[in-house]
């Protein structure tokens, strides 16, 4: 069971979920769990299929455009439509659907080991033909570009005429809601079709968006297998149409092939392209398809899978987790990991600081070539965030966009945007934490240490010394519930670390390759003088402390404000947001996620023991975790301070937070920001794990009704599985020489295959 | 000359600014000094009428839509153009325009002492045909409906065919600049034509607006003299025209009557009311409107007339505001002033603080009934504050819209919008001011107490205690280069005034008119305890003060951020608001405007002189008066602290602005808040006149270059007249008994009719 997500719901709330929970991905291609011929009349559903980073431009409207403010935004468009197969059964054509006629038994899975999903159906029509139908489907881990669906019937007592239509359709709109800031308001349609039209029983679409002139196409085929048939090819204005005719007699299956091709990633003509790839595969059944992706899954969960003993619920819920996490993430240059992933189009596609901050540690420890892969592509728009510092007025340094899909700045409301400067600090950040975690010097220095002293420029131009300490004013930290404010205690502890870091950095090449240096100086304009004032801006960063509550306060304002009247907030009015104006959300003290207390998880020499256990009490009594990002840290930091009951109790909010939707808008796309935060939470929360420039540090303990959990990390090349039990810890270094590490302050070291246990 | 404005300009760029210049008005009906001909091909005109509140509404467009952020605002409707006649010469019909054949004289001339506008034309037309050509034009303070053009054409040598086309064209749009936030985005067409038509040789042509729904009509009929003619009638689905040939043999006059209406104003069928109205005017002539206009005119400057002896630029300056001042003003429940008067489309017409603070000050002591009129329209719109509170999330209060025309908030851009918390306050002082000026007690009790209560209020739902002190957090004060901020002086000693008055109306009311309190205190729900808690919560306010500066600061924090690099800022990138971003803006000590500054006039008890003056210095260093309503009130306080000639410098900046065209945006109307300021400059700053509870408070000072200057002040329904010369000061109570007031610290008792010299 802990290896399947099952279901049998046919409500509307519960289909419009599943859409999103049932998606497959593989981190170029995403299609959402719809249903292959449709729900019941007047239904709502959010049909989609995406191609990572296949974006459209849309202008944004203001009311009143102020300098600077970003005039367009990208957004993740909506392609075509491979997913329609509907059957229709006897003369009279009876048309399946889930809403019509008796559901003797139904029964959807997805099945994480495997990489697929399916439903298994027994239906009697309304005249009373009775057939068993199985769906099966998978995006292939082995063929970028391959989305199959397998399609089998089976008589139960109907033998007769039977017609499958199966389409591709290019007339696709993208969902808006007007009164949701977190998914799109306005411009439903992006694309239109330029092209369709049947080639050698090859139906294709090409699509065109309106602005970015992005092309994608769609090229499918089918194979009928257990009856015979010819089909009928009807091309539309806005798509194919395949139509055939049999006798069912046994069981019948349908394979349909859809290759999904763009001209991002391929070259010249992009439905020739998806021809091509389509003619290898045509041979290969849905099994043998299976067979691969199942190899590659194996190879997946042998290198990242989390055991929890004692907790199924919560087993499904961290599998279901890392499973999305890798359809998800981009392999190219090109694409990253949205907010939604590619199950859905809330937060319009956009990438966000979730990739650094809570996805990239589960890679950097589980798949570094992944986490590569999403460094690289914040490299690949460095011009990008050059130019947006300097449009902002800064004379040098890179400003990271805070929502994006090509790099340029696409957040419309800026003091929840562009305001939250951190993202900078975050990605330089993730640069070395990448770092510490592999060892890949070769890497940093080709990109990391480019974009770390560009970030650490940015600083400089940002801040200024006052009464000889370095702040920062009028920035937005994490939490979006207080907007604009000076010295913001994250956004100053993580540029205090960029700047040391990249100060570092430079020492480091000088030392290692003084000739790439040169090089990278003379290219960037760099002196050792504006070096130095990195580091002596770092050592003199101020971080503000409150000596009364022992805490750091959120920033220099923020302890005096009134606390949030929560007593008199009903229970309707969360999330805040929804109902609330900002202005009034920034009048009190009120967060929407961690903040101050993400800082001391990312940060935790910077302050004393003490100091990070007041402020997360006193933090805890104001946050509400509107934001999917806030449980998992407090999950950690609970851990962090032995208070291992609620960081039980904050590790179940995040662990199943889309599986069983308590946000509410899981229908938009599942939060993948929240899913690396299990991870961490197990890995950071319980085991207490860190990377420092030493070694790993594991402070293990271990929830109650749990009897034992284990996870495998990656490092520096090495592999270690660790299993913690009620009785102790066990440590093994399946691959590597020698790994020296620090278990509750003790130093150990493990050498290769052998067992430590504790 | 100091009686007119006098132009013979006839480029691009002086005409659109001239538009504004020579606009008319009564308060209702706006006309722009557009060419009745035309201009040139291919050159830009924003030719424009305006009937004061007539408004449309349209949608506010935001990338992201947050809770409570206004859904709609409403936006001032260019209506009916009637403006237009043109005259054709000879058989070949030879336009008359002031870009073809040869202008040998142009006058163009705007009559401040009577109240309109000509221009007197010798012109030659391409094939040497010679005439001379009058228009005259006027908008009646007399009659509210009327704009009326008269046009006489003088032959010189040319005798013969001449043919007159006059129209009134419903087929108007708004002037839109997408990259200019101070004036619309969008939406330039707001009204469609319902319909046109001729009646007993009247034209008609009824609008209405798409979404309010609001009906304007204009009517129009014209009068030939001089020579004979058949008028002929086009009836156009746009609009109407009216075409008569004569032959010219002597001077000839059209006069064209143009009468507006509209359903805010007039009942049943506008057109109708229209028609009826014209009926009375058709047969008085120009010369006799314009009596009637010079009467009104000679009572408005005999009541409000300032005097310069000394320099002629200033006192044009300063005549040419007060008149467009007394021509923008609303006179109904419907109207007040907007920001641009009538004169044009800038901030959408809508109404802001600028009324309260800059305006109003002029009128309450010059027309006191125009003054009363705007506090009327507050108070008309107090229904739709207290539900703003509410949607704000307040329990209870007022909070005025930042912007509006019917009431709603019609901001969207919060920062520098709704977050300016303080016009309720500034509202409530300009209520207190009122009495102060005219000890209207019934109005004050009927219509001040009501809204001083509820804005009072709204202070006990935005402030709370910190450490004793009561406090504000996250508004805007007036400085709109500094937003959301805590304890804003200038937000702060407002607010402690507002609570401190509302008590004190309170209880005069439970003196003079206990049973009118009971009433009222019953429909709002007002306890005496809640009364106290004004009290306290004005007693323990928190006025920020810095001891080391021995200043107040702006806010919180803005004393600990880096000053603005004004060095390193090229001029033109001023107003810096069209080249920074705000978060760059925000970042830095730099001011928009006066604020600080701008609480020390308003409330100069509230700190001592020293303070003062070291504001005063402190916040003039980092001002850039980017806004039009700063120089006026930093004139009015150099002259304070002593600084004549500072306060001379900036009285000419403020004096001649929208002459001058020094701001570059006068083409979008006039700066009606700097035209209340220049007069302010001169009776609160040179004169230095202050209204106090027990009186008026003189401290009279004399740029050096005047001789002398003058001017007339109501007050309690006695009418003071103030001389001040090189020599001395010379007052007179022109009506009235008996008057004390405070000469330069010392009590003087003015008896009617007899002349105080010092």
């Amino acid at each position: 069971m802990t290896w399947t997500l099952t279901s049998n719901e046919r409500t509307q709330d519960s289909l419009l979920l599943e859409e999103s929970l049932y998606s497959l991905g593989n981190g170029y291609l995403g299609i959402r769990g719809n249903f292959e011929e449709g729900y019941g009349e007047g239904m709502e559903s959010i049909r989609g299929a995406y191609q990572n980073a296949f974006h459209d431009i849309i202008e944004i409207p203001y009311g009143e455009k102020l300098f600077a403010f970003p005039e367009t935004q990208q957004k993740l468009v909506n392609v075509i439509d491979s997913q329609t197969v509907q059957i229709f059964f006897g003369e009279e054509e009876e048309r399946f659907s889930l809403f019509e006629g008796k559901v003797l038994s139904y029964n959807r899975q997805l099945h994480l080991d495997k990489g697929y999903a399916d439903r298994v159906i027994h239906w009697q029509s309304p005249a009373g033909k009775e057939v068993k139908l199985t769906f099966r489907r998978l995006v292939s881990f082995f063929y970028r570009e391959l989305f199959v669906i397998e399609t089998m019937i089976e008589p139960v007592n109907f033998f007769g005429k039977v017609k499958i239509l199966s389409s591709i359709n290019g007339n696709i709109a993208n969902y808006v809601n007007p009164n949701d800031p977190r998914v799109g308001s306005g411009h439903a349609k992006m694309l239109s079709v330029k092209e369709t039209g049947i080639s050698q029983e090859i139906l294709y679409t090409l699509n065109e968006t309106f602005v970015s002139k992005l092309q994608t196409s769609c090229v499918s085929t089918h194979h009928l297998s257990g009856a015979e048939g010819v089909p009928e090819f009807v091309k539309k204005d806005s798509g194919v149409e395949m139509v055939i005719d049999f006798q069912l007699s046994g069981p019948v299956k349908l394979t349909k092939w859809n290759v999904y091709t763009d001209n991002l990633r391929h070259e010249g003509n992009i439905v020739e392209q998806g021809m091509g790839i389509i003619q290898n595969l045509r041979d290969k059944t849905f099994d043998q398809i299976l067979e691969l992706q199942t190899e590659y899954m194996e190879g997946f969960w042998e290198g990242s899978d989390i055991i929890i003993r004692g907790d199924d619920n919560l087993q499904e819920g961290i599998r279901f987790n890392l499973f999305q996490l890798l359809q998800s993430t981009g392999r190219d240059k090109y694409s990253n990991i949205s907010a939604k992933g590619l199950s859905g189009e809330g937060y319009e596609g956009h990438y966000f600081w979730d990739t650094e901050i809570y996805i990239l540690p589960v890679f950097m420890l589980s798949h570094p070539d992944l986490a590569k892969q999403l460094l690289r592509y914040r490299y690949s728009i460095l011009d990008h965030a050059r130019a947006r510092a300097k449009e902002m007025g800064h004379k040098q340094g890179a400003l990271f966009p805070w929502r994006t899909i090509s790099g340029g700045e696409s957040s419309s409301y800026f003091p929840a945007g562009t305001a939250q400067y951190h993202i900078s600090a975050d990605i330089a950040y993730s640069y070395v934490q990448y770092y510490l975690a592999t060892e890949d010097r070769d890497f940093i220095m080709e990109y990391g240490a480019e974009v770390l002293f560009e970030t650490a420029r940015l600083w400089l131009e940002v801040g200024h010394y006052h009464e000889g300490l370095f702040k920062i004013d009028a920035v937005t930290g994490p939490d979006e519930y207080t907007c604009i404010i000076n010295n913001n205690y994250y956004t100053n502890v993580m540029a205090k670390y960029n700047l040391q870091w990249a100060a570092k950095m430079y020492k480091m090449m000088l030392d290692k390759e003084p000739e790439q240096l040169a090089q990278l100086a003379d290219r960037l304009k760099l002196s050792t003088a504006e070096v130095s004032s990195w580091e002596k801006a770092g050592q003199n960063i101020y971080l503000p402390y409150d000596k009364e509550l022992k805490i750091n306060p959120q920033d220099d304002s923020f302890l005096k404000k009134a606390v949030w009247d929560f007593d008199h907030t009903p229970k309707d009015h969360y999330p805040l947001l929804l109902h609330y104006h900002p202005l009034t959300l920034y009048r009190y003290q009120v967060c929407k996620q961690a903040d101050t207390v993400l800082a001391h998880f990312l940060l935790e020499e910077e302050q004393d023991f003490e100091t990070i256990k007041n402020s997360f009490s006193y933090y805890e009594r104001i946050t509400t975790h509107d934001s999917s990002l806030s449980s998992c840290i407090f999950s950690i930091m609970a851990a962090k301070i032995g208070d291992y009951k609620k960081a039980y109790e904050y590790f179940i909010e995040t662990a199943r937070l889309d599986l069983d939707n308590t946000h509410g808008n899981t229908k938009d796309g599942l939060h993948m920001a929240n899913m690396g935060g299990t991870w961490m939470s197990i890995v950071y929360g319980f085991a207490g794990l860190r990377l420092k420039e030493n070694g790993i540090v594991l402070n293990p303990s271990i929830p109650e009704n749990w009897s034992q959990y284990g996870f495998k990390v990656k490092y520096k090349g090495m592999r270690l599985d660790i299993l913690i039990s009620q009785a102790g810890v066990k440590l093994e270094l399946v691959a590597g020489e020698e790994l020296t590490l620090y278990l509750n302050g003790e130093k150990i070291t493990l050498r290769s295959g052998k067992e430590y246990v504790s």
